[in-house]
Formats: C-alpha cells, sequence, structure tokens
C-alpha cells in the first residue's frame, strides 16, 4: 500500500473527480493471476482482505461497482459475493456488458472507470474515461492505463485505487 | 526473522517491561492479509509456523495473549484454536473489546500492546501503551507503531514481536 | 510479463519460424514447481491465468501443443483439461514419448520446441530443434536452452514464450 | 537453484564424504514454513517438486534419509510417504529421536548431517557430524550450520543439499 504524491492526486483529480462508475476485470486484479487447481480440477484464487475497506469507502460514496470477467469458472462469483460486487462473469465480449451496464444506469463512459490486466481488457480501457492497469499488467495494454497502479494485482491493486479516489475526494 | 540491534532493545525496553497483555489483528498480522477463495466461497489463510514458538515464550512469562478480528470467517477461529489463542472474532468495535477484555484481566491499558495493520486497528493502536504495526501496515496507520515489525504479517512477524520481548527480558 | 527487443526478435525468427509443435514440462514450467499438500496428501498446484490467451494464439496459427510429464499425479491432467491441451503423463521416459507424438503428427523433431526446466527435460531439450528453459531452471539444463525466459515457471513464463512466438509472426 | 564454487565444494567435501545418513527437520526446511489454513483448520502446506530427483540421488548412493518434526499435523507424514521418507512426527525431543535412529543403523552421530531452520532443532545441530540450516534459519541457529544453503526453505533448500552431495561426489 502506497501514499500518493501531491503531483499524483492533482493530475488524477479531473479523471476521480467524473467517475461515477468503476468496473474491474477479476483475474489479475482483484487476484495475482494465479489460479489453484487441485486433483479434481477445482479452482482456488488468492484475493487480498486489503479491497473491503477500499470498496466499502467508494460504495459510501455512491460510486457504482461492478466486476467484468471472462472466466466461467464460479470462484469469480465466490469472491464477488463476499464482497458484495455487481458479478458478470463467463464474458466473451466485455466492453458489450460494459456499456449496458452504464446504459442501466445511466452513467456515461466518460464517467466510467475501468481496471484491466490483459489483452482481452483493451475494449474496455479504451472507451471509458478513465482506463486504470494494474502494475503488472501485460505490456500490450499497460500504456493504455491514465494511472498504473504501484501494488500489483492481487496484492492490494483494488485497494490502491480506492485509496486514490479517497485521496482526491479529501484534497 | 531478524537479530536486534542493542539501540533497538534499548529504545523498546519501557514498552516490552511494563507490558502484560499482547492483542493481535488476524488478517496482515498472522497472515499475508491474502485469502484464499475456492469455487463454493470457503476461505485458506497462509499462516506461519515461526509464530508458535514466540507465542509460547510470551506464555511461558505470564503474558495474556488475545486476537482481535473484524473478520467473521471460522478460518480466524480455527487456527487461534490451533495456536490456544483467546479469541474475539466478527467484532465491529475493537476498542470497546480490548478495554472489557483489559477490565476483566485486571490490566491497565498502559500495560497492554496492540498489533494492527490497517484503518480498522487505529482505535486499539491509539489507546494502548505499547502500539505496535507490521512492515507491510497501511500507510494510514504505519506512523501509529511505537514499534514497527521488519517483517511482514504472515511471515513471521508475530515470531520478531514475541522475540523482541524475549530479547528484551534476556538483555 | 516482457516486451521483447529487436535483437532477441531477430535472433529468434529461424527458430520460431520454423516450429510446428511446442511439447511443454508441467511442473516448473506452468507451475512455480512447487506442490500443496492436505492432510490427505491430495495435491494442489499454483497455474497462472495468464498462459490462457497464448496458447490459444498458438493453437490459431495451427502449431500442435502437449504436455509430457513425468508426475503421476492427477492434477497435471485437471490443469492440462482446462487448457485443452494434449496430455501425457506418468512418462519415464520422455524422449520416446515426445519422438512417438512427432512420428503420429508427421512432424520432425527439428519442427519441434520443447519447454522444461529440470534434468529429466534434458533428453527432449537436446534432441528438438528449439529447446527453451524457463529463467529458474535448475543449472544442470540452464544452458541447453536456445531461449530461456525471462519469466519464472508458473509466473507467465508459457505466455511469454508464446507471446515471443506471436511477436516474431509479426515482425 | 545454485552452482556450487569449487571452493565451497572443497571445503565441504570432509563433511560430505563421511555422511551416511541425512536427518531434516519438515517444516522450513521442506516447506517455506508457511501453514494454509481452512474453516476447518485442516492444514495445507507448501512443497518443492525440486526435491524428489535429489532424495534420489543419495538413496542411489546409499545415504540413509528421514524427517524429524515435533509438528503432530498429519501434512508432514502425507508429504514424506510421497517421497518415501521414513517419517519421525509429533517429536518433543528430537535428539533422542535422532540418536536412536542412528544406533539402530549403526551409524556414528559423526556420520551424520541434520538440516534445520528453528530453535528446536539446536539440539540436532550440535550433536551431528554435518550441521546444516537453511537460508531463513531462525537468527538463533543460523550460526550452527557448517553450510547454510542459499535457497530459502520450501524453495529448493532440500534440492541444493543433494546437489551438494552430488557435486562433491563428482569432483
Amino acid at each position: 500500500m502506497i501514499e500518493f504524491s501531491d503531483d499524483v492526486l492533482l493530475a488524477m483529480t479531473p479523471w476521480v473527480r467524473r467517475t461515477r462508475f468503476v468496473a474491474f476485470d477479476f483475474d489479475g486484479v482483484f487476484t495475482d493471476n494465479a489460479v489453484y487447481v487441485d486433483q479434481d480440477g477445482r479452482e482456488t484464487v488468492r484475493c487480498s482482505r486489503w479491497e473491503g475497506f477500499g470498496l466499502q469507502a467508494l460504495r459510501d460514496r455512491g460510486v457504482l461497482l461492478a466486476v467484468i470477467s471472462t472466466e466461467a469458472n464460479p470462484v469469480v462469483g465466490a469472491r464477488c459475493a463476499k464482497l458484495r460486487l455487481d458479478c458478470h462473469q463467463g464474458v466473451e465480449d466485455k466492453p458489450t456488458v460494459l456499456r449496458a451496464r452504464c446504459a442501466e444506469a445511466g452513467i456515461a463512459l466518460a464517467e466510467t472507470a475501468f481496471v484491466g490486466n490483459d489483452a482481452n481488457d483493451r475494449g474496455c480501457l479504451e472507451i471509458v474515461g478513465f482506463p486504470i492497469v494494474v502494475a503488472d499488467a501485460h505490456p500490450s495494454v499497460a500504456s493504455l492505463g491514465r494511472y498504473r497502479t504501484k501494488t500489483p494485482g492481487g496484492h492490494g491493486a483494488v485497494r490502491e485505487i480506492c485509496d486514490l479516489f479517497v485521496a482526491v475526494w479529501n484534497r
């Protein structure tokens, strides 16, 4: 977890202030992109307890939150349930789901942030107002982020983003 | 695991010597703040075998030990049972539980240490005589510790604290 | 995940271009060579979600893919099933299986890549046209690779190899 | 995994050459000293696939192998069964078990190596001919090793020790 310099807060202010909806990829963002596989093919992922307080702070401020994941394994839904996150999984075409969710909520893409880490996040990162990538994002999308976390996925990257929002709001 | 310089031992002597009760947060202190989530939402945490001998050394000297955790998942209780630690979990208001435990045991807050890592530990860190934070504590509470471990949570931070107590006692 | 310098792409071009079949060891290549063992001896391994998109890119180009593993535990097959990889496990003599698979597919060893990390991969690394080792390969085989990944096994080494192929093809 | 300088091999030659029995602590040697605890208190440990080939090389040369562990959890036995290691667990007094095993096998303590990482390994490290500690051993025992691995426990420390023996024998 990091502290933000005033320069960073200043630079991020316009993007944070207009954001009313934050959508996240799951694997590589809430996790370190690892998957633990047992003898029966059952999957487990490694998430972080850092995230809870951060997501609550965004929710308290009225920011809409959602997860949009390509992965079909129920482990995604299991974690989202605990974090009380709106969960779209098994999604082949993420931008379509993101647009639909925005339309439903009456929020513009320009008021939306998307947090991703790999090639299948490109579509969403290119259309939102505030694209964010994690520290260890794939080189093919790393340059698309207006903010790149210092913390790798699964080790508190989501908390860092939430902390950034709170720090800008409190500035 | 580290060795302590004589300067550190000297500086910590007054705080260690008056401590009769050490209370710990669980996630991020006994663990690396990760949670492993399976397809059914069942949780597993990563703890350290370093802790056992350290906690026993404090117990042998008559120091009272307890865990006070916000997390409701039974994994906290499962680990505390193995380590034979008094366990308070699902706690929303940690300072109230800490004060009650102190009153019950006839120990003053000034004779109490609390080990934490995140925002919900602030209340306890601010009222005890010997506030301790782990190496990777959140920036919002990191400065509240009179001692900050060199070892990150879950990798032996608890053992480092116990070793510090033993090293001061043996000095 | 890394970006490739043009020097590396140039050097790798002949080997990548003639490769029609990529065979992989499993433990230490798809995993970090760790095995998680529970009280009943049941095994779990840590794989990476990075691999999926990479393997798909090779498959889309018509490259044949297979895993050849000495390990008998069903965890190997479980992961290969998810990644839709042809899986040979419990293999004592890897070169024989590799030769048989090549013969069956009508592919020469010179058109084959093998990715390994330990002593029992020596036989395959010595006979294929394009031997590849992971960043953390055992010193006894590390020098056998014409390419050595920058990424350690289980943290995306397979994706790095797939990305290398794609980058050479797109050059 | 490391390569050994000739200086190290020369220095280790007398100790390796007289060793006929290698006894290991389990947690922190075969594992990274972490324990994964689930909601029911069931334990899982993280071991390494590096160890198998190394232990086999020692066994092939006729070196006796055993694990002597204080931990009572069946996870120790589960891993030893897979590695076909003689397993003594739930041991409070390790030196007594080690002496008994030596007597039984007709091997002197001077012909025995012991590999440990924490305070409860002191007794064995002090009586054997070839005491070995892992890279991340506790400071209270780290100086007792005539050899200290470069690799931390659970990440191939056992393999490094086996490789050292093989390298000395082949010198």
